[in-house]
């Protein structure tokens, strides 16, 4: 094979690049709420409204992340860091690839959101605090992990026996309490598209 | 928040509209060979003549990928095992996700390659063999890593004191010796299309 490598393989497809040939920004919008807070729904609804209008997102949640790639990661702290460690850094390749990228995980501790902000870099990483009442989320209880948790069938469950710390300045905040799912995911749509709009 | 969800949001976007989104079927193209065998290089000058061409590709290559999510792996036998498996699911999450997905990596091992071929799923798993002689990935030698290898600096260096196994049936075979790069890029992108065009 010759050496003489043509120019045009000098450089790698750059983010700028694909984010032309897809006509938006890329960012990652990193939602954090209680279990049952109605984070994965409202992020699934903003990943089709937005295709709806012409915008490729991707969910990346418990439901493709910890039966996937983290499927040999217990709750353990240390293997919760890396839980979001390693979504933080699928994160950062979707949004190198250009896609705008939705985070839906519980993510307790301001430490490890501060972690996947490191990871995603300051500017691309989009807090947006899924604020809904803990006897709420333990009232719907759709998972039955709340009973299980009061039960100590289960330890370590974030608002029952292991703390959520909510985000201190979330560049979105909802409070889900007195709005439709509908509302809930206007107004994300409403931030999204003001940040990747080209 | 209401418990009536729209029925707009009792289902994910599906794999199959992101495919009509982006006018392209996904798959895993996965590069195997040596070190110095002109993978990677072959597989950017096939992403960017795919965008050229109106397709979404990302390449996956040990740039992007030991740096970030796999920093925390070594080169022992396990963790060799653990890099491709997450490497794999990582191409599992992009395919769903729509995107022509370029893997470059040795996997120097049928047993490897099949742990990666079971992880993405066989329709999507397409096996293309850089075929270039050990004699002249040696006098490359672009890293220095086999003049490391050869002097005992490095150990378990694939094609010194490593084996690497051929594809017995791989999808695409380049022999690269009297091949220029383009003209390999040219054969690569054929194939793809032939596989991605909708």
């Amino acid at each position: 094979m010759s050496e003489n490598i043509h120019p045009i393989f000098d450089r790698l497809v750059k983010r700028s690049e694909r984010e032309v040939f897809l006509n938006q920004k890329a960012s990652v919008f990193w939602f954090t709420g209680l279990s049952g807070s109605g984070k994965s729904t409202i992020a699934e609804g903003v990943e089709r409204r937005l295709l709806e209008l012409g915008y490729l997102a991707q969910v990346l949640d418990g439901d493709n992340i910890r039966k996937g790639i983290n499927n040999n990661l217990s709750f353990s702290i240390e293997d919760r860091k890396e839980n979001i460690r390693r979504i933080a850094e699928i994160s950062k390749l979707y949004v190198n690839s250009g896609i705008i990228t939705l985070c839906s995980f519980i993510s307790p501790t301001l430490k490890i959101r501060s972690l996947a902000k490191n990871i995603v870099g300051e500017n691309d990483f989009h807090e947006i605090y899924i604020n809904t009442p803990l006897a709420i989320c333990e009232k719907r209880d759709v998972k039955g992990l709340y009973k299980k948790a009061r039960s100590g069938e289960i330890t370590g469950f974030t608002g029952i026996d292991s703390p959520y710390e909510a985000p201190l300045n979330p560049q979105l905040e909802l409070k889900t309490e007195n709005l439709a799912i509908d509302q809930g995911v206007d107004k994300v749509v409403q931030y999204i598209i003001e940040t990747v709009r080209i």
